[in-house]
C-alpha cells in the first residue's frame, strides 16, 4: 500500500482539493492540471486567509508555493 | 477536463489577469507575455497593496515573486 | 550501524510518522511514499499547530517544507 | 500583440525604470545592461526606501532581489 | 593539518553529535547517516527549542535546515 | 552605451564599493575580487548596520547575500 | 592585486577566522577546510549571538548559512 506523491496528485485530477500555501493561504477547488514543479491549475478556486475569503475562479498556483495538498473532504454536519 | 499550468497561462495571454506576489502585492494588467521561469510581462498594470494603489503601465514580474495567477473576474455589480 | 538518510525514510513507510515543517506546523500520518525531492505522502495524517489541530486525510507534502520526520513513539501512559 | 520578460527587458536599456526589490526598497535609474539571470545595472540611480531616498550612481543589482521592473512614467502634474 | 566539512562529518558517524538548525531549534543525537544534501539521520535525538525539550528518537533532517554540526562535548561536571 | 552587470563588477575592481546586503547591512571597502556566483572580496572593509559600525579587514562575501554594489562617491562636503 | 574569493578562503585555512552567518550569529575558529558550497569547518570555535557565547569545538557549518568569512584580527589592547 504505498503511494508516491505524484500518483497521488495525479489521481487528484477532477476532485475538490484544498491547498496549503507557504504564507498560510489556503485555496480550495478542483484540481485540473498538475507539473513536475507542482505548478498547480484549480477551478473554481476560493481563497482564505485568516483575514478575507474570496472567489478566485481559474488559477494557476507556482509550486513553491504549496505546502500540502489534500481532498477536500465531506464536512461531517451537526444536529 | 484537464488544464496544465503552462497551457492555462498561455490561454490567458491579452487577457486581464491579478497576480498575487509573495510580498501580499496583488498585480492586476493585461498579461502580454511569459518565461518558462514563469516570468511575465502585464500591460497597464495597477499595483495594490495594504497601504496603496498605484498605476505602473507596462511591468515584468519574476516568476520567483509569484505565489498565484488569475484572471480578472467581472465583479458583480451593485444596485 | 549506520543509516542513510534514504533509507530511514524508506523503512518508514507503513509507519505513524511526525513531520515538522518549516512553519513549525506538524503533521502525523501514516507514511505512503516518497520521492527523490523528499515529498512524502501521509494517509489518515493530522495536522497540528500552536492554534488549531484537525484531521486531513490523505496528503501530499511538499519536501522542501519539510524539517524533520521521526517515527511516532508510543506515548507513555500515566496512571 | 504578445512581449516576452527579456525582451520587454532589452527594449528598456536606455530608458528610465523602476525597480521594486524584494526588501521593499526601490531603486530608480537608467538601464543600462542585464543579464540571464536579470542582473541589471542602472545609471544614476537613487535608491528609496520607507525611510530614505539617497543617490547611488552606478549600481548593479542581483536579479534574485528583482520582484519587478517598469518604465518610469511622467508623473500627472498637478494644476 | 586540513579536514573537509564532508570527511569531519563521515568521522563524527556513531557520536553525540548537535545540529543548530535556522529555525532556532537544537538536535542532539548519535550520527548515524548522511548523504551529499547534508540530510542527517540522529538515533535517540532530544530536539529542544527556547521553549520545549522532548525525545525524538530516531529522525531523518532534511539537510537544507542545517547551520552547524558539531560534537556534542562532555559537559564539565560541577562540584 | 550598454554595459553588463559582470562588466561593471570587474570595472569596480581595485575601487571602493559599497554592498548592500540582504540583512541591510552594508559593507564598503576595496573591490579585489569576484567570482561567477557574485562571491566578493573586499580589502580595508567596514561593516555597518543600523546599531554598529566595526572594521572587519579582508573579507570574504557569500554572493547570494548581496543586494547591490556600487562605487563609493565622494560625498558632497557641506559648508 | 586582484584576489578571487575561493584562493582568499583557502589562504586564510589554519588562521582564526570569524564567520557571520544569515542569523546574526558569529562563529569565530580555527578554519581547516572548506568545499565547493562554501561548507566550511571550523577547529576551537566559538559561537556568539546577541544572547550568549558558547564553546563548540570542531564544527561544521553549511555554506548557505554564510555571510561573511574574515580574519580575526590582533584586538588592540587597552592600558
Amino acid at each position: 500500500m504505498v503511494e508516491s506523491p505524484s500518483s497521488l496528485v495525479e489521481r487528484l485530477l477532477g476532485q475538490r482539493v484544498t491547498l496549503l500555501l507557504k504564507d498560510a493561504r489556503q485555496l480550495a477547488g478542483t484540481l485540473l492540471g498538475v507539473d513536475e514543479h507542482m505548478n498547480l491549475v484549480l477551478d473554481d478556486a476560493d481563497e482564505t486567509t485568516a483575514e478575507i475569503s474570496r472567489h478566485l475562479g481559474r488559477v494557476v498556483v507556482r509550486g513553491s508555493n504549496v505546502v500540502t495538498v489534500h481532498a477536500v473532504q465531506a464536512a461531517p454536519k451537526g444536529p
